[in-house]
């Protein structure tokens, strides 16, 4: 799929639930496991699932630490991971513009 | 997943496929199969099957005539469609706006 409008759209990223938490790790200094699970509606396995491809594509890091004795998994973003994000938001911002007055489209 | 920042992200529309072919009738008056095949690099299977999820949403027409002679599957957005892409694509502006300087985030 390299042909517009697409180009740019990383499957990695793309997917809702990643998504999701790209975009919550991005304006937060860091989301805990708890947090994105509430705010994003997942279970623990499919979140769980989702952070583990975005940790392996090297776009957050995963660290399980201890908050008043009780564990807690903190997600952080890594460079390459803004970097993605970032380009993924440019993909997008091409996608809107390319976008021509669809208000006034379409069939009955 | 009603939170905020997927708000209004419409699944029907956001796999890539899909939005790849509402993005292409949105921007064409009408696509035929065999143009959204090699613009979106997909089987004719997979094609398919995305067209008809898009059709049963009530978002694209599909219409099968003849075009010299050679059978030509036509595809056309319909209002609803052109709707729903609207709104999806506002949804992603949204998404845009919330997306804080990433290119300063991140660590190694």
């Amino acid at each position: 799929m390299a042909e517009p409008p697409l180009r740019g759209i990383n499957d990695v990223i793309h997917a809702k639930a990643r998504l999701g938490i790209m975009s919550l790790v991005m304006s937060h200094s860091y989301c805990d496991f708890t947090m994105l699970k509430q705010k994003l509606d997942l279970t623990d396995g499919n979140l769980g699932s989702h952070i583990l491809k975005l940790e392996q594509a090297g776009y957050i890091l995963v660290e399980k630490t201890f908050v008043n004795r009780k564990p807690k998994t903190i997600i952080t973003v890594t460079k390459s991971g803004a970097k993605a994000y970032a380009d993924y938001i440019e993909a997008l911002e091409m996608l809107i513009q390319a976008h021509i007055a669809p208000q006034k489209k379409g069939k009955d």
